[in-house]
């Protein structure tokens, strides 16, 4: 692809000239368009070294107004993403809702050799690159941003050249760096590297758009007619064929196995027992946070459940003895109009730990598939996506060398009932009860329905669900102890 | 002070049982009632290496509801950090109302010569670190803050066995670094060095609270106990003394040159000069900024102005040829709920740019002597104290290094009328004039009068304000490029 391509393609200055002027209109009136209909942006550069990315990225911003748009310089890439999966850096800076987002350096960079260094990555990781970075690229598509990506293609002789008139001129001799002639010398070994890179994460949905770039005038106004045509092929496609395919969107409502129905959530626990089993796990339990700490491995775990199921106490037990520097607990409300500007899972993936440390999430992304299907808060192909999108996540951290667990804190309908009365009586926890408890426990058929669903979908090797009988909450915290510490020592071993 | 201490305070083991839990329990009611009532809370642990604050804090964040307090660990500097000016990363991490914040390792480690060497500190950030330190604290606490700040100490011989005791286990021996042993054959050093630091940051507004700690009952029983005084005092304090003084409330009305009643707003250029000089000043913005970029000095540039002044295409001009890699334009509108849960500097100082990069900020910090004066948003007394906070903030990122120049936009009030009405009668600019700007307008005298003050106050030789006569915006355009190339030159000298 990138061999038979000529780089050297030019443009004469006159002409050049002629063009450019109404593209860069048309793409500053597009801004405005672009935030008046809330449409995500986000624009990819990336290309040999020296290939003008740039040069290219001030011609292309320079007709816009400077405080809506960003352009992310991810150069150097910074310890707190170094210690988390390699999207999650990308993943927090996605554009909201209007903002258009230029990255001088994306994801794709991890192809390359003296990137791969710098992560340590798992052999796992690599493996599946190619695979995380399209689920990635088409998670933002579908969620309605118009992702834009430009590889800048330049010859080996014009890269020397370049090269050498850096290095000559001693306020940018420091640019070119030893990687960089590397880069010149194999260039053919890059050229394979490049090609396949363009060959797997060109989909129909995301291509790549390849720009010529020996001769600056020609590339700049290539990649100003990409964008400015991308750009207005959004804005004027139909309203329903706007957003991109909707996933599994006409999925026939299949049966699932009813798991919660078979479940007795009546285990018991002897007080005696309770007290030496909990000093027990909770001893454990700071041994083995102190090794994952050591060996850098992040632990991610998620509490869903019914109303009144004992997240809280539970999640309490579960921390006690933990080093208190190791771990957050996060807890999940309704989405907050800023968190409602970008994809649902961008609120979560922010979270995430940071190797070595838990993250214990207090309801979470499971939301998507439980109240918001219930509630019909979020349109059915949008939450039915939501499976592939989860499971791709947490794939994506299990790669990374993410423990995760997720929790399912089950209690029978009378067992509610008695929780929410004792609240309702007691002027202490009245502030634990709210009509929304209530409306969620008319829901309870339709929760089941939805649990049972997302058990079917969701329930993997690497991201298990425990279902926790917790009538009993002290069963259930001796339950959940036992089942962290023994997956904590599994993934030690 | 330190040295005059008995370190070795004791108690035995049943009184420490009596009393630990009770305190506790006091605790864990505090929190909900620090939620309830708004508090931020800030608790700070510094002291000796092995004086226990890990432990320490484990033991008090016990008690405590896991999904509401935070512990930031500071142990390794994140390089964010180590770009921005030393407070920066506090400041991004202060809690919001009713959180409980817990700092194991705060600003005060800059005492520490091992930590002074990881951010290689101008003489000048060194030289005033108590003051800049003070008046952060001083901050926080008059915006509403209770800081809580704890130092562990122990004496050397117990050090020396903890860091005998840690190395002995193979799975602690890690903790133990190089610097440690240094602290302990230097005790008396270190000891010098921490009694500076009580005494200089132990103000009367902010006091230290000494824990004898060589005992880890008697520690855990004084800690426990300092926290729950403090909280439950600042609780129980009549609603009028809560609040910290409020600084130079009671100040006379007095009065301040009147700058903006003699500016002559209608200055001209010819539109032939205006090309060449665009072209020029664009031409050395971009070599300057390139420099800057190499030399790692920040800049922060500040638009202030009248509606319809002219900033956005001033701004457009400003960094037109600018690398876009290296610059943000922060445009400021009114605070969020979420930024309203913190100090007000707060959403600024986050926005504070990298070494070597620039942030522009079209309006800014200066909306609380302005517009929140103007229309009485923030009560007299507040807004009062503002002037001091800007000048210490301002100060602060100054002495890191930045380059920082303040423009204030100036037309006179026919320009103004010729602008609204233009833009009230072309649809394409129908967008740009709301209600507001006709109210702001209303106010003009109220304003030219908090201008004036505020020029009085804030305008300093590392942070000059910049009057702009922008009757004629190409005019203005110049002089902005002009005077910011000619302040980054006497940077760069």
């Amino acid at each position: 692809m990138l061999a038979n391509l000529n780089a050297n393609q030019t443009i004469g200055k006159h002409i050049y000239k002629d063009e450019l002027k109404p593209l860069q209109d048309r793409l500053a009136a597009l801004q405005q368009r672009v935030r008046a209909a809330g449409l995500p942006v986000l624009i990819v550069f990336e290309g040999w070294g020296a290939a003008g990315k740039g040069t290219s990225i001030g011609k292309l911003v320079n007709p816009l107004d400077p405080r809506h748009f960003d352009v992310l310089t991810m150069g150097k890439i910074s310890d707190e993403m170094l210690m988390r999966p390699f999207l999650w850096g990308y993943w927090c800076r996605i554009p909201s809702k209007g903002q258009i987002t230029v990255i001088d350096k994306s994801w794709h960079r991890i192809i390359l050799p003296e990137e791969r260094e710098k992560w340590e990555l798992n052999p796992q990781v690599t493996d599946n690159f190619y695979q995380d970075v399209n689920a990635f690229e088409r998670q933002l598509t579908q969620d309605g941003t118009l992702l834009i990506k430009l590889f800048l293609h330049i010859s080996q002789p014009e890269q020397a050249r370049r090269f050498k008139a850096l290095e000559e001129d001693p306020s940018t001799a420091w640019r070119v760096k030893p990687h960089d002639w590397a880069q010149n010398k194999n260039y053919d070994a890059h050229l394979k590297r490049f090609e396949q890179m363009l060959e797997m994460t060109g989909t129909e949905l995301n291509p790549w758009h390849v720009v010529e770039a020996d001769d600056r005038r020609y590339s700049g106004l290539k990649i100003c007619r990409t964008i400015v045509d991308a750009i207005e092929a959004r804005l004027e496609a139909p309203a329903g064929k706007a957003a991109a395919p909707a996933g599994n969107a006409r999925e026939e409502r299949a049966s699932f196995p009813k798991v919660l129905a078979g479940v007795k959530a009546d285990q018991y626990i002897e007080n005696a027992e309770y007290k030496e089993e909990l000093d027990f796990y909770q001893t454990r339990m700071n041994r083995f946070g102190h090794k994952m700490y050591v060996k850098r491995r992040p632990v991610i775990i998620v509490y869903e459940g019914w109303d009144a199921a004992g997240k809280g106490g539970n999640i309490k037990r579960l921390v006690a003895e933990l080093d208190p520097r190791c771990y957050t607990v996060v807890p999940i409300g309704p989405p907050t109009p800023h968190e409602l500007g970008r994809h649902y899972l961008w609120r979560f993936i922010r979270r995430l730990p940071k190797d070595g440390h838990f993250t214990i999430f207090d309801r979470s992304w499971y939301g998507r598939v439980l109240i918001e299907r219930v509630e019909s808060l979020t349109p059915e192909p949008v939450w039915r996506r939501a499976y592939d999108e989860i499971n791709e996540m947490e794939q994506h951290c299990s790669r990374h060398g993410a423990v995760i667990l997720k929790f399912w804190l089950h209690i029978d309908k009378d067992e509610q009932l008695k929780r929410f009365e004792a609240r309702m009586n007691d002027p202490a926890k009245q502030h634990k009860i709210t009509d929304a408890d209530w409306v969620n426990r008319e829901n309870w058929d339709a929760y089941e329905v939805a649990t049972d669903e997302m058990f079917a979908k969701t329930h993997k090797p690497h991201a298990p669900w425990v279902v926790v009988e917790s009538n009993n909450k002290k069963y259930a915290r001796i339950k959940v102890l036992k089942t962290v510490t023994d997956a904590l020592d599994e993934a030690l071993k």
